[in-house]
């Protein structure tokens, strides 16, 4: 079974557009907050990359909306690592409404390691080997 | 060739994050603004569609990060419509720094036709005939 | 002592800026999620407002920054009811770094009472009466 | 009569929220807009500002809502230099709905000189004396 972590939030006002539901692009900043979380879950809190010089900028994200998130609901993003690469992770997220289990979207985002600079990083240490002790587990 | 429409915006600080580029979450408001336009454009301002009673959630987006965007860049978003289907329609964009022509990232969004409460619509009138014809030109 | 409640959350990465502190924007939708725990806790969530045709638009905001929040910091918002008047209602709001109670900022909010198309409400049903009781306790 | 500098945006579905206007916290963003074509017009554009190692971090801030501003709406900010103090220095904005030149916010924002660690900076150069130049012209 893949490893996961769980995130719970409630949806902010502001979050919301005239349509009465969560605008799109909430999901990201969703999707966020769960690979926090997924990190520091696992001992590897992603505010230590950044003290190491490893960055994770996103090169790549997918989101399927299936249905909408309102105002006050309790959401639950749970994220799982997907894939570990020499240049790259990958994590998947799916998202409940908390309160009856009602799934709401399911997302992608993939990352490449690198540098402040934004050059690409092999394997970074120690953030690599832990990746992919994980996945083995 | 496809039908498009150009929007230039000038990335606003709030949109940076502390890897000094611009957040992750800010290309789908992009795509936004670039598919507004395109409404505008092709004479069908989105603002019409709500007031006859027909709206387009997202219910799927894909987003790939090929060049980081900055502070104070313009930004030029190229819209194109990609297919139109009785319940649904979908767009793709290309954003480029403006200065150099920079490719910086490539979008999907794919929209459901749908009432105020969210429930589908098929061929709503006058858009689905008109986003027919623009596909024809 | 006045009434208040207090609000826990985890600083996302979206909410950073290239200045490596949160951008100052993201306060205010701190406010509102103070806002919100308030009105749950004393009994009135705010959807039960607008439920009944009572919105609570904002006509005035204020902050001062004190010192700044960073990325994965747990902020606490704690929000205080500051005055009921027949057509408004304020709020106050102080906001801490929950690891040591350094104190980070602190705001004001005015709010008109209205209806849904943005007209003043007089002492709106059962909200204004709970409010007072509120303020006399 | 004191200088200003004028930035003109459409509003975006995102900043909508579900009242069916522009979602308070919004207008920061747009306070910041309007600083930064000011900095520009006035030949000192902010990317430079922290080339040079001078930032800007807001202190303070201040909004009054007149009237709401919708989606698709043009939106014409008003920046003003209102003071320079060998720390900080402030704006004010005048927001108006572009079409019939409504009225729809007023702001304040005032900020420190700082450098990158957020340390205060006594009249940075080459900035300050420029900015005592303006408010004198």
């Amino acid at each position: 079974m893949p490893l996961s972590a769980s995130f719970v939030l409630r949806v902010p006002y502001g979050a919301t557009d005239q349509m009465g539901v969560v605008y799109y692009a909430n999901y990201l900043n969703w999707f966020e907050m769960g690979r926090t979380e997924f990190c520091r879950k696992y001992g590897m809190p992603y505010v230590n990359w950044e003290e190491k010089g490893v960055f994770m900028p996103v090169v790549e994200v997918r989101c399927r909306y299936k249905h909408p998130a309102r105002y006050d609901d309790l959401i639950r993003i749970d994220t799982y690592l997907k894939e570990v690469k020499p240049y790259s992770l990958s994590f998947e997220f799916k998202v409940y409404r908390d309160s009856d289990d009602m799934f709401l979207a399911e997302g992608f985002t993939k990352h490449g390691f690198c540098d402040k600079r934004g050059k690409l990083l092999k394997k970074p240490k120690p953030f690599y080997d832990k990746l992919i002790c994980l996945l083995q587990q």
